[in-house]
């Protein structure tokens, strides 16, 4: 696209308000760089609105002028969605407000701008859960979560963003308003058109606000560590797990002792709560409405494991404190792998069943490229996603390197030969859409482009983003 | 449309096979009367495909000859949106295969055609609970409650039929399949177009298939009757129960005294089991995961409400003759109803919180109109949802009926004042395609039509159904 005339980038600008842009190459940079730094931007202008009305103001100008888009919210994303090459960069980072929480009707309305943990307080204040938790909770927003479908530790529970999204108020293509922002839990009067815009990483509109569902927060939670043998191992006991609790697990997480051990060796203020080492770890919470029972459920779900010939040894956290140290032993895998070295990630998913499958061919796979790869797997075993790393070796990374497309592919094969996917949570972005486009069936890809074209006729939004080829 | 050339005619029944069609007017006549006898249909043939195939080779053959199609399932719609005018009646009742039961996966594959308590069944041979549960689920189809997002009385614990779907299997307009049957809890690889099937009540394909989200039995149920005071009192109530058993509820009904008698006089095998009368009463079911302590949290939730002044008197199920009896006191409100007389029935909805003014509003509304109209509401207070009835008087009934559309607007008005909406859980059909022209935004009707004209442009799809004015 060529350069922005003058006369619009001031339209723009007061579309904006004086607070509400820059070009100041320092205050841009951050925006544009991918916080791995695989990707590096370039635009024009950084318009930030703190209205919905100014992101309105903003959109119908570009659509008039098709000048291309690209919004942005926490920009903690994975796959290059947020980082424009020469479009205008719309931060939704102003639109903070908390519009209102609802607790009797469970239910809160906050702007994009509001970061995850942001949500997450708002909703404890009030005495009821937001349960949507991962790493980027506090730099992460509310409208980045939702054009992502982001997941998170708390999806087995609770589901994805889908499944948490009563409403939404966006800002289509061509600058008019969807007003969405109901606040329903029955609504069947046609099309729901607010599923559009979530997943949709930006391309069919600009996410303003939403309205969210909330949960009594539960009265206490059991968290424990099971050594284990296996994946297979692992499925087995999530099955045992829930069949016991009647479906209290919230949380089933699942790594390998290389992992542990890259935790114990790089994080601090960890420990190996089990006295031996075991090949594999599952770490299990459950969360009930009461509190007294909460650990004996835990307790005989375990023991049932045990008796099934899968748990190998494990621990109960006796304490709220036990409980954080378990889950730091998780939640610190993908630090631990960075200081580690470099690695090449994959995002996959599989049935949950199918997830000893998956990590038997994915390592043979591997394997048979690059022998002197480790595979370094972690994930959210109780959805099915395992977040597939293969390290770099110490020596000769060089020819481990020049066969990333090789090892990726195989990964992402071994996933779709089991019917899954090869983008459980991240998106697709740039860095997956050729991808896709060759692994999605015609229909799938033409439906997509059906739906993109009735909803951005134009091709503004996010234009380089999810479909390829425009 | 003109009449369909007998060519036409045999490459259709062709494509059906022999066991496929039929234009006998004692085989049709059921399936083009409404069951409630509001709306009668006519059709030159119903073809009853028994694969995916037939239905693919059916539409292309429809596509290629812009003929007309209403896709029917169990026909216990309530909107008129399965009753063909002369379109031509695609019945899914034929494709009745459960495909997979994966408890290990926690979800299902199985056809358009197999009946909702068909598939309750298999999941239950295979030790889950598929939790979506409404009156006429031994005939109303899979396929239906996909296309019309069915509700019931499960949707506080496990959501409406949306909720529950993992994959979708659909042919489009122009005969291609959407092989969407995924069984991932996770992808994120573009738009989620099964989304676009669900609710869409067969204006942009036909759901051939579905794997649908399995769950734990639970292992114990605890059930109470509680008689109160008014709506508010019962919202209140609902908020305690949830927080008492810290998310345990999964079902939360409510009914007036004056249904309560209607139940009580006209249904056989049914008692109050409360020792006196109350204004309202609110069925409360919670699940748990451990049989101890089940009736203890119901107990302590009561006891809650009592203290609160909520709650007058209340009585917890003993057992699951119970249980079961005080669910038919709720199940057979309608029924009753029926049996008492006809009523002008309405499906609202508004924010959980808001219940009790809808009601207020509702009964104020109706009052102005016709004084001598008897509002009979029940619903699914945990959902918002009131089945709001107003019955028709003993004498000067012509009177009332005379002004059936004022009411309507009036209890319709009532809902949308108050960001509600005017169909809940029974879609839109032909019956309500006016009104929601009327009522949704000039942005949203767009938004609708541009979907409706991506996904099916020749518009041969359920083309009188949802939108209007085409």
């Amino acid at each position: 696209m060529g350069a922005i005339p003058d006369t619009i980038l001031s339209e723009l600008k007061a579309a904006a308000g004086p607070k509400g842009w820059t070009q100041d190459p320092a205050v841009l940079a951050p925006h544009l760089a991918e916080w791995r730094g695989r990707w590096t931007g370039a635009t024009p202008i950084m318009l930030s609105p703190a209205t919905t009305g100014e992101v309105a103001r903003i959109v119908t100008i570009c659509a008039r002028e098709r000048i291309p888009i690209t919004p942005q919210g926490g920009n903690t994303g994975l796959v290059g969605g947020a980082t424009p090459q020469g479009e205008i960069l719309l931060s939704l980072r102003r639109m903070t407000l908390v519009r209102a929480v609802d607790p009797l009707n469970d239910a809160m309305t906050v702007e994009a701008g509001v970061t995850l943990l942001g949500a997450q307080e708002a909703a404890k204040a009030a005495g009821r859960l937001f349960p949507l938790s991962l790493g980027a909770e506090g730099l992460a927003t509310v409208g980045g979560a939702i054009s992502t479908n982001a997941g998170g530790v708390a999806v087995l529970r609770y589901g994805m963003m889908r499944d948490l999204v009563l409403g939404i108020e966006a800002v289509l293509a061509d600058g008019r308003v969807f007003e969405g922002l109901r606040s329903l839990r029955k609504d069947n009067t046609g099309y729901d058109l607010k599923q559009l815009f979530i997943g949709a990483e930006g391309t069919l509109g600009v996410v303003t606000a939403a309205t969210l569902k909330l949960f009594p927060r539960p009265a206490a939670r059991a968290v424990a560590l099971a050594g284990i043998g296996d994946v297979a191992a692992a499925i087995r006991l999530l099955a045992v797990a829930k069949d016991e609790s009647g479906g209290a697990v919230t949380g089933f997480e699942i790594l390998p002792r290389p992992v542990l051990d890259l935790v114990l060796k790089h994080m601090e203020r960890v420990r190996d709560p089990l006295t031996a080492p075991h090949p594999w770890y599952a770490l299990i919470e459950m969360s009930f409405g009461r509190e007294d029972g909460a650990r004996e459920t835990m307790e005989s779900a375990l023991a049932a494991g045990v008796a099934a010939g899968l748990v190998r040894d494990a621990v109960v956290a006796q304490s709220e404190t036990d409980a954080a140290a378990f889950w730091r032993l998780r939640e610190l895998a993908p630090e631990a792998e960075r200081a580690d070295g470099p690695a090449i990630k994959h995002d996959v998913s599989v049935p949950v069943a199918a997830m000893p499958d998956l990590y038997a061919r994915g390592c043979a796979a591997v394997a048979a490229i690059v022998p002197e790869g480790r595979v370094l797997c972690f994930g959210h075993a109780g959805d099915g996603n395992f977040h597939f790393n293969i390290a770099a070796p110490r020596e000769n990374a060089d020819a481990f390197w020049a066969k990333r497309e090789a090892i990726t592919e195989a990964v992402h094969e071994a996933a779709a030969a089991l019917g899954g996917s090869i983008s459980a949570e991240h998106g697709v972005g740039i860095m997956k859409k050729a991808e896709i486009a060759r692994r999605k069936s015609a229909v799938e890809m033409d439906m997509m482009r059906a739906v993109k074209a009735a909803l951005d006729p134009k091709g503004i939004m996010n234009p380089r983003v999810l479909l390829a080829g425009r």
